[in-house]
């Protein structure tokens, strides 16, 4: 099964030492389900809304926000500050800043927004029953989203967009760290809803509840239709134990790419190089490379020239080390793997290297040690492309490609809200169209069932 | 917003006196997920059987079921005795019975479902993008899946075909009162996965654990992919409470039936006494009345003496009482509505009745007293269909139509799975399609990202 020893460990712990949700107050419950409940009311508005006048609202949103850039940046610089002292280490710090420019990108992202196709109203399916009933499925908002992310400002005006666009309204619990930078653009936001005529209670705010927000919003099923973490892996594990609402799991990548025996060798060095090192701290980045034993000593050397050159660390298997280390690589580290690594997303310039005796055991030690993101084979073998994409159980299975193009961006979504490891709802990037439901029309003239 | 009164007093009850499951024994977590485990296994080579192979798996398994019919109806004598001993009422007495004649029905099921359009490897996007790379989303199984049922055994077949079809591995907790037929029907579907080469554990049950194996289930996050609860509303919020594993929430159904002022009265009595009284016992029945004000005096009478001659007691407001009681209605069994009333799925010979003052009253009502199932409009006006469809916020809104009509069966899926009142994943009847995820897959030549 894909869901991996990760979760399986998860699974496990539930049994034991049971993680406890902080206790809920129960006013700050009513609170959070009352601001639950004048989203959906504003919300009612917004789904009626025809396309024309969502894409209006975000074109005047993108305006607002570069003309108010300079208050946003102020706000961040004091949050900046703050977690400065607070000793914040440096990549934090840039995820946090959200200074003018960053503000500007924002607001061409939004517009950016406008453009994409209409998720609502699509026929997904639709036929004429034999008694003349005829039955529609249609593409509608999802209703109240809820979103749980950390220190990342940016998120808050491309999830506002992207549940405008969608016609949903939103609950955010934005961290603890961003609270004034997102403050100051949710006023951005609440002014433009009510200069346009609708109700500011479209995109609210929990953080004046504090982590007690968050836990308010897991429990409050029947008023928040569905909750999406977005963040580092403790974050999103807390938030699927813990909710009482439906939860979107996006996903932490332990991320595989598998050198078959009939690879093109002079194709899978550019590919992993892009896949390891185009960009470290994402999750579509590749962290383990696995090689079949009968190209091993041809290729190995050869893939860890080039992965010291780009300054990665490898964690290598008994078989890999014997063949690696024999080779006098220039600036190599080198590193004995542990059982722990197999598991293990880095975001880091590290790679886990492991030779396999077969196309079998590589299947078996993907669909065991993966997170269910993307995997890539290379191979020039008809057969061992359909045995891989077959039985490797991820949301996205590349085949002589980047594990790099797992993007709503390259998928031509336009924007996403996040890549979905999970096997409900929605799986892989999900875009406009995966923040939507359906609902069945059926138009009749007096049908009754016989 | 759809989730409504009932599902809004379980989130407050939550935060109150929180309904605590049942202590999880670790040995039997660990049972049930080694059992999950071997499901696991066992569905990697169930999913790569071709359509064909599954098939005629599915034709074997119900000439098996009429060769074995009396072994099974034997142990099902068994199973009836106990229940009749311990007092189990007629109605449900009657759904546990799985006489001859019945397995004779489920084996015909089988046979149906072996008809249907096999859903895995349809292509459900697909497209070229600009660098060559070639993606395609496709249909494949969702793993294994967790089914948690009540005393009905032929749901033990119907579920077994329909997974054993859509490629699905399935863990079954059945109910107490089943066991034995249960049981004996689980042996013969065994013996034909072991004959066809097929291993035991696709199918298998967690009974010998009790009520213990239904709260080990739900803890089986990471073992089992996705958990659907199927009988009454205690069992489904329970389920929905407290598992960890995602849950397709299947559903009640307070249904709604409104008359509009412009109703064409002479469609809507047929429409109204189909949907109340062709089943009882079944969700997409109608269980409430809302009838507008300018068409009540005329429609209200007409329509209670209706009902009336079909056995159906009156729960009326204020309005409908001071209309139905002036007139001399043989038979008429009329009582007040009291506030629980409109909250209630009677699933009896009941109907709730009330008198709104406009379109927009009756969809407020619906909206805040519905499960989300189905909900029907009668009228000529297209204003008031155009506001209702789009404002109502159910699985199924029907136009001129009974409510009867949500049924997988009829929607064309051949057979179904339960119907959804949630919103994520499958809203309305699942059949086959519902009971799949999709893959990405990118086929490429060397591709990196830029």
């Amino acid at each position: 099964m894909a869901t991996q020893a990760a979760t399986a460990q998860t699974a496990a712990r539930s049994t034991g030492a049971k993680q406890e949700p902080d206790e809920l107050d129960a006013h700050v419950f009513e609170q959070v389900c009352a601001l639950a409940d004048a989203a959906a009311d504003a919300q009612q508005e917004l789904g009626r809304a025809n396309g024309e006048a969502r894409n209006e609202l975000l074109a005047v949103l993108a305006d607002a926000l570069d003309a108010h850039a300079d208050e946003i940046a102020a706000a961040n610089a004091l949050d900046m500050q703050a977690a400065f002292d607070s000793g914040m280490d440096a990549g934090k710090l840039d995820r946090l800043r959200f200074d003018a420019e960053r503000v500007g990108a924002a607001a061409l992202g939004v517009r950016h927004v406008a453009t994409l196709p209409d998720p609502l109203g699509q026929t997904v399916r639709g036929y004429t029953l034999p008694n003349g009933l005829r039955l529609n499925q249609i593409r509608v908002p999802m209703g109240v989203m809820g979103m749980i992310y950390e220190a990342r400002p940016n998120v808050t005006v491309d999830v506002a967009s992207l549940c405008l666009k969608s016609g949903n309204a939103v609950l955010l619990r934005g961290g603890h760290a961003a609270q004034r930078t997102n403050a100051a653009t949710l006023q951005v936001v609440s002014e433009v809803l009510q200069s346009h005529g609708f109700k500011p209670a479209l995109v609210a705010s929990v953080d004046e509840f504090g982590r007690m927000g968050a836990t308010a919003m897991m429990q409050a099923r029947g008023h928040i239709d569905v909750l999406v973490p977005r963040g580092g892996a403790g974050l999103i594990r807390a938030v699927v134990e813990q909710s009482k609402v439906p939860v979107i799991e996006t996903g932490a990548g332990n991320v595989h790419i598998y050198v078959d025996r009939a690879a093109d060798l002079s194709k899978a060095v550019p590919i992993i190089i892009n896949a390891k090192t185009q960009r470290v701290g994402v999750c579509n980045a590749a962290e383990k490379l696995l090689v079949h034993r009968d190209v091993a000593q041809t290729f190995l050397p050869v893939a860890a020239q080039a992965l010291a050159q780009a300054g990665v660390t490898l964690r290598v298997d008994e078989r890999s080390y014997e063949i690696v280390s024999k080779g006098d690589i220039q600036g190599l580290q080198l590193e004995r793997a542990t059982a722990e690594d197999w598991d293990t997303e880095y975001l880091a310039l590290i790679m886990g290297v492991k030779v396999v005796d077969s196309l079998d055991e590589a299947i078996a030690h993907i669909n065991a040690h993966s997170t269910g993101h993307t995997e890539s084979i290379l191979t020039e073998d008809y057969g061992a492309v359909g045995e891989f994409t077959e039985r490797i159980d991820s949301a996205v299975v590349m085949v002589n490609a980047s594990t790099r193009f797992t993007d709503g961006g390259v998928f031509g979504f336009g924007a996403e809200l996040g890549i979905s490891t999970q096997k409900m709802h929605a799986r892989g990037p999900m875009g406009l169209q995966e923040m939507t439901t359906t609902k069945w029309i059926g138009y009749g003239n007096g049908q009754v069932r016989r």
